[in-house]
Parts: structure tokens; C-alpha cells; sequence
């Protein structure tokens, strides 16, 4: 068991309602509306968390409707190390129609002000003793920089924590600026934040990154490590909903690494419970045996051998 | 000053979001999501409060989110009658294009036992000698009847309460049976309660209803008291929201009633605050020179004069 901290720093509340069909203009009754706290490293941290792991969560909440965060902090047992900021988190409405069409709509998040910023850096100063890695995963909320996000994984690799970061865009080339322990991007944000894609890998090696985790949906990851190129397929399974499954690769990669797995068992596992997030709603390692299934069905192989 | 209780059995979260244009089936990005505590007892609490009075609110509260409920009863010094029952309150979403079309998306409510059900007839036994008079509105929520629904109004009502209902539908007809002091249904609402809604207020003055006003939008309302009928016609105004105009009516000819203004003067002011609450994105008195303006363009006339 490891004892890991996630970081969203602009985490989300995601307000699913189903409905037969959605009518514009008229008014819709829908059957369900389900509440619950996201955002990626609050995602990460629900499955390392079913993985035995110790985890705090963190990162800036507006203070305004942190209550679905607070329940899920209660009843998974996470540390709170979210600094409260005005206004609310930022609700994701996704409007779930019967034949399978789904709108989101996405609203603003607060805007995060220098002095909470610091407030972060302050408390992940303190608490890093407490803790084997960081994975700090998400956009940026308004307010925050990516010079500013540089920092902060310096600052948390500085504290003698293994960094694993999953983001995209400015945020994802400037964290990169930082060397961290690991990084996942799928393959478009991977060719967004290099100009040239094909040597991406052994740049982001030379810049410190040990290992660069590709994601490619159904086709499969790509894992580059110290010395090793692996590649896993995943077993083909009948898509629920893909929410949470990049967010399980990662907490699997994680996972296998500090635990000490073989680098083929720990891709195996972690491309089997991003395959087992698909085939559900949510995300989660719901059921043992159907994840042993899915494991025995994935196939890893090493890069050359393609 | 009168001391007043509303209750909203069913109330609801209002999720406000605008976008340019809501695109189905594509991520859309809204500037903006509102959150609010609703209902319409909740509503015409709030236009009581700015009327003056001292008010309670009450009724049935899903204990999942009742935030946004609690903030709102905290900065208006409402009491709060609410009793807690398991699930969420339930939220309606408007979707407000910027053509101006709006799409609402409801979803159900908190199911209400009997044990909560007992536990308000219980409450409100206690605390009613506290109050002059008890506004009941909205819809009723799954799992309460019309039966108990008019039970309650005639507890109220036997607490020695003047009851004032506005709803719709199996409440109102039931509701009514009760004698309400007061009912505030718009034409539509009459009309469906009443096979023969030509001799409806006549009927209603027999089951010992004291009170009928009958609203009926931009073209007026009518009011037909003991001994009195009139109708007031509104002015003509730019209508940016009709959300809580019926609230504001009810809420005017309660304040009007219990400060012993004259009828003219009760529906004259009773009218205006219902225009007043069409030209707002919410409702409510902002403003008692515009109020006073409104006030003076209202035709009030006996209904004989027309």
C-alpha cells in the first residue's frame, strides 16, 4: 500500500440527467439527475483507492458547493487537502438521451486568486512527508497560469515526490518543462504539445520524464519506460461509457509502479481496468473476477515486436 | 408585520445556464450556471420578507443537497420548518439560449414517507400559534397524496391558521375541499378543477373559500372577495422572466389582506408586484420607486364595470 495525493486543481460536479429525448424549447421531465463530485485526479484517487492505496485528495474548491466533494471525501476515507476558493466548482451537465446521444454543457469554474495559489503551495510544502507520489491531473482553473503550474510540480518534485501528470494543451507543455516521474497523455495531446510527435518520446526521456504512458482508446497504450517499450491491446468490450477510463489507466500505471509489479504485469492490470471502466456508467473496480478476466485477455507485447 | 409560514412541499434547486446556442449531441460551453433555491412557497417567502413581515419556510427538504436552501434561509433570517427526508431535492435545469429560447429539463423529487408526512403535521402543530397565517404552494412530491394533502389544510386550518393555497391539478381539487382562506389558481388551473368552471367561484365561496383570485397573465386578475369582486389590469411591460410572477401576486394580496389595506388598494400593489417580478430575470421588490410607478398604472375597477 502506497500513499499517494491527487491534485484537480479545477474539479468538476457533473450533473447527468436521462431522458427519453431531449426537446428544445419545450419543457423535459427526466427520469433521474445523479450529482457527483469529478474532475480527473478526483477520479484517479476513487481508483487507487480501490486498489488499497492510502490517498489524500486535493486542489481548489469553490466553497460555495463543496458538498458532493465532502460526502465522497467522508465515505472513501481521503484526506482533505482542498484549499476553498469563492464562488462554485464548475458543473458539468451531461444530458444522457435514450438513444444514446449525450450534449454536454460545461460551465465556468471560479477563478483561483494568487493568494489561494500560494495557500496550495504551502500546504503540499507541509504535507509531502506524508507522501510516495502526486498525481496531478486536469486543466487549469481561470486564474491560474501554466508558468505558475511549472512551478507547483517543480516545487513537488523538489519535496522528493514521484510526479505522474495527465493534462493537455499549455498545461500539459509547461508541466512538461517540470521533468515529472510520469505522463500520460492520449496520442492528440501528445502530437498538441509537440511539434514533432515522432521523437516526442526520447525528448520527454531527456527531459527527466521516466515514463510516457500513450493512450490510444480501443487501439491500445503505448508505455516507453527506462529501458522498456511495451505495448498493450485491450480485450474488445462492449462500450457503457468511456468517463474515468484514462483516469483508470493512470491510477493502474501508478499503481503497478509503486508496488513493485513486473512492467508487464503492471501495463496488463492498469489496460484492464481502464478496459473495465468502459464497459461501465462509472469507473471503479467494481468486481475482482471480472477484472481477472479482462487481464488474462489483454495483450502485451514489447514495441519492436510489432 | 405579520408573521407568516409558507410551505413548499416540492421544492426545487434551479440550475440556470445560458449559452449562445445549445447544440444536442455536441459539448457546449456556458458562461454562466446559476444555482437557486425554488418552489413556490420558497418564492413567496422571499416577497413577504421584502413586504416586511416576518416569515418561516417549510415543507419537505431532500437531505443530500439542502445548501442552497439553508444559505438562502440563513441571509433572509427565514425560520426554517423544513424537515429533512432521505435523497436529493429535486433540480430543474433552464437552458436559456441567447434567441431567448429556454429548455427546461426536470427531474423528479426525494420520495416523502409517511413518517416525514407526520413528522411536518407534528411541527407544524407546535408552531403554529406562532403564526397569523400559512401560504401552502406548489405541486405535491412522490409519495404524498391529495387525501393527506387536504388534511393538512385542514389542520391548518384548525390551528386557527388563514391558509393560503396556490397549486394545481389532484392538490388543488383536493386542496380546496379543505375551505382554504385563500386560492390564488390562473384560468387554466380553475378550469381544470372545475367540470363547470362558469359557477366555480360561487362554488368555492359555498366550500367556505373566503378569497378566490384568479390570474390570468398580462390581460389581469381577478379578485372575488366577501361582498367584493374587481379586476385589475396590469400595465404593459417588457417581460424579461414571468419566473415568479403568481408568487409575487400571492404574496401581494396575502400582505395586503393581513395589513387590513383596503381590496382596492391590496390588488392594486398585489398586481403591481406581480409586473414588477415580469420585468426581472428573478423577482421580488428591487426597487419601491418602480413599485410605487407600477402601482399608479394598474387599472383596478369593480367587475361589474366591465
Amino acid at each position: 500500500m502506497a500513499r499517494i495525493l491527487t491534485l484537480t486543481l479545477n474539479p468538476a460536479l457533473d450533473l447527468t440527467v436521462r431522458l427519453a429525448r431531449l426537446e428544445p424549447g419545450e419543457v423535459n421531465r427526466s427520469e433521474t439527475l445523479l450529482t457527483h463530485a469529478a474532475g480527473k485526479g478526483v477520479n484517479v484517487a476513487q481508483v487507487l483507492a480501490d486498489l488499497g492505496h492510502q490517498v489524500s485528495v486535493g486542489g481548489f474548491l469553490g466553497e460555495a458547493n463543496p458538498e458532493a466533494f465532502e460526502a465522497l471525501i467522508a465515505r472513501r476515507g481521503f484526506g482533505d487537502v482542498f484549499i476553498r476558493v469563492p464562488g462554485e466548482t464548475r458543473s458539468n451537465i451531461k444530458i444522457a438521451e435514450q438513444d444514446g446521444r449525450v450534449t454536454d454543457i460545461n460551465a465556468p469554474g471560479p477563478l483561483v486568486d494568487e493568494r489561494a495559489q500560494e495557500e496550495l503551495l504551502e500546504r503540499v510544502a507541509i504535507i509531502a512527508p506524508e507522501f510516495d507520489a502526486v498525481v496531478v491531473a486536469g486543466s487549469l482553473p481561470r486564474g491560474v497560469s501554466p508558468q505558475w503550474f511549472q512551478g507547483l510540480l517543480e516545487a513537488l518534485k523538489g519535496l522528493g515526490l514521484k510526479v505522474a501528470l495527465d493534462t493537455s494543451g499549455e498545461a500539459l507543455r509547461a508541466g512538461l518543462n517540470a521533468g515529472p516521474w510520469m505522463v500520460k497523455p492520449n496520442t492528440e495531446e501528445l502530437a498538441e504539445a509537440f511539434d514533432n510527435a515522432t521523437d516526442a518520446v526520447s525528448q520527454l526521456h531527456q527531459q527527466g520524464v521516466e515514463h510516457v504512458v500513450v493512450s490510444d482508446g480501443a487501439a491500445g497504450v503505448n508505455w516507453y519506460g527506462p529501458g522498456l517499450a511495451l505495448r498493450a491491446s485491450p480485450p474488445k468490450v462492449t462500450v457503457a461509457s468511456t468517463v474515468g477510463a484514462g483516469d483508470s489507466l493512470l491510477a493502474g500505471m501508478v499503481h503497478g509502479l509503486l508496488s513493485g509489479d513486473t512492467p508487464e504485469q503492471t501495463l496488463r492490470r492498469a489496460t484492464a481496468i481502464a478496459a473495465m471502466a468502459v464497459t461501465q456508467i462509472g469507473f471503479g473496480i467494481s468486481d475482482d473476477a471480472q477484472l481477472a478476466r479482462l487481464e488474462s485477455d489483454v495483450d502485451v507485447r514489447a514495441l519492436t515486436e510489432q
